[in-house]
């Protein structure tokens, strides 16, 4: 008898199956093209900003004027973290990971939020609002905690982007770097059910609210797989050292079989749009007048061109994203460590987006093992094995 | 044209669908059976302690005398709490969801583990037993709090049931109270790939750690579609008040359409075998002699005939686990907000075993959205909307 007899099927990772339809991310892999509700990440980009973005992302729809205005002024309102968050922040920033401490910030402010429990829909947009913004606040005050500094408060005169660099650096940030960061915002706000937007999913298809379902969100992005691909990267064009040695390195890597982190991508099978948008500023560093700026930019560069040269067209690996976010990053003075969270803070608006989308609909996500063990085993007493 | 035209069947809930193999956990739905690693659960209900069923659901086989020896002496020596982790207990549990205080209390823990970052097998189930012993206490504790009373530090000369109640209730156990307790852990220790289970393994899927991916079940156990509806029919019965209302209070229920926690469930199609044997237990509540106990068993028993009369055979639904519960864990003197927390507790020894398995050959879990929107908007200057 064939022991495979009555086995179902097996999706491995399921790849290739879809649980869902949704009309709030598009990403079509094969030409490279990605849309947040129906519009060109390039013209999100380079036309709008990450609030409206937020907006967008979270109303289906582009705001007007005075919805704008309400809006960015709600965000500004909710930038505040309760005390005992920055207090725990405090005492793990410096000894844990950061985002284990972003996961137990986002987690903690449900308790700290009157309409915690309140799951109707305009409780849940309010709630969504509130935690796009304190998680920017709270990625912020990880850094500067991480770097032995007191807490700054937010400011609300200040935009989205430049209260974060205000928040980390704790001076005033300048309008181009915040200009930068806001695209960096931008480009990693969605990207449809990637794995950690699913794991909100996940958990909100039980009916968990909102502040349960996107802390399993921060919990699946903490993972390499995921989340910190940009980190692994710029540490790798650290090591390269200068461009000279990158033919050098990237050869040495790929006969070794070792992977180059920032290449290759599950969806994307051609170059990723938004590692196009962010290698624009990183040509910018290469007329740095700070040297660092200008090495990082060169390695990443030469990085870029050779691994095409031997992987790009022959086997559709491409860069993706991260390789080009951590020397970009270090030029706004972002240290590594805050990249995922920064990462997170983005990605919030696409969960938020997506959980109140899907409960709309809303259908337990639960799929099934199949079992491969022995049954009806005898079990004998602990004295007698 | 058709619209549908190359639309992906998609698969809703992803029910039916089969993303991994596993020899964990069997549920038989249409049979009504349930085994760990193999053993029929009445077995191990009748026969052994949660100690031993979590370290067979671990290490996938049953310990000898010395094995279990040494695993019980590692779960009793791991039952202290860090001394911040008491504090956010003590600073939100008596306001917030006790599933949020206990969320954030794993989430936490991370910090306090000197192995936190050490993936290796052997630190996985030296942090596996760590999680299984503290979430009792953390649970515990919860419950502690919320009834206003002082921390309780625990007891290594306990068993692990005995050890939960006396640091809910600061008393020495009773120990046919515990002998039950250890039952209910026993029964929910496991249940293959359900919403929370499935939750851990997405996160873990990324190669985050085993504290991220447990909190991500934790966030996905929250949610009253698969946590909580012990405490939602134990309500109903308060509701009900005697066993002479039972059939007026049940067939207004079910003319009105409304939902009778506690029975039907996605997989089980005939009588849980869980929900056997937690009734045998209630069963004896009928000579309590508290009157509470009896008039909670009586009319759990009698909306039991009811239903099954009204609905069993003819629908295929019939009582769940989640039934019998409640009026159980009242008889232990535990409240009905800790109730949730115990399943977590309990389902730790599951999540762990699962994801301990599931690393073994590990694979990203990323399904797909259909997209169903618009494309290539052309994006209006907000001053023009």
């Amino acid at each position: 008898m064939d022991i495979n007899e009555g086995k179902p099927e097996i999706h491995a990772g399921l790849e290739g199956i879809y649980f869902t339809e949704s009309s709030v991310c598009k990403v079509d892999g094969q030409q490279g093209r990605l849309y947040y509700r129906g519009y060109p990440i390039e013209t999100l980009a380079n036309s709008s900003n990450f609030t409206e973005v937020a907006y967008l992302l979270l109303y289906g729809k582009l705001p007007t004027g005075q919805e704008l205005d309400a809006f960015d002024a709600q965000m500004r309102e909710e930038r505040s973290l309760p005390g005992e968050v920055i207090a725990e922040i405090g005492r793990t920033a410096a000894r844990a990971h950061p985002m284990d401490t972003m996961r137990t910030a986002i987690s903690m402010l449900s308790a700290y939020d009157a309409e915690a429990y309140n799951d109707s829909p305009d409780a849940n947009m309010r709630k969504s609002i509130r935690l796009i913004s304190k998680s920017a606040s709270i990625a912020a005050t990880i850094g500067r905690y991480r770097s032995g500094k007191l807490y700054v408060a937010p400011d609300a005169s200040l935009s989205h982007a430049e209260n974060f660099l205000y928040m980390l650096s704790g001076e005033k940030p300048d309008k181009v770097d915040a200009r930068i960061l806001d695209v960096m915002f931008t480009v990693h706000a969605e990207h449809s059910s990637n794995a950690s937007t699913f794991g909100v999913l996940v958990a909100g298809s039980t009916l968990a609210d909102l502040y349960s379902s996107v802390t399993a969100g921060m919990a699946v992005l903490k993972g390499p797989l995921h989340g910190g691909a940009d980190e692994a990267a710029l540490r790798m064009m650290r090591e390269i050292g200068s461009a000279d040695n990158t033919e050098r390195y990237i050869d040495d890597a790929l006969a070794g079989k070792k992977k180059i982190m920032g290449f290759g991508h599950r969806v994307y099978k051609t170059y990723d749009p938004r590692a196009r948008i962010v290698r624009s500023y990183l040509e910018s560093l290469l007329s740095s007048p700070y040297e660092e700026q200008r090495n990082l930019a060169q390695i990443a560069l030469s990085a870029e061109k050779l691994m095409i040269d031997r992987l790009g067209k022959a086997k559709g690996i491409w860069p993706n994203i991260d390789f080009f976010a951590g020397p970009v990053y270090v030029s706004l003075g972002i240290p590594a460590e805050v990249f995922t969270p920064i990462f997170a803070a983005a990605r919030m608006a696409g969960w938020c987006a997506h959980m109140l989308e899907y409960w709309k609909s809303n259908k337990l996500l639960r799929p099934l093992e199949y079992y491969s063990g022995q049954l009806d085993l005898d079990y004998v007493p602990v004295e007698k094995r």
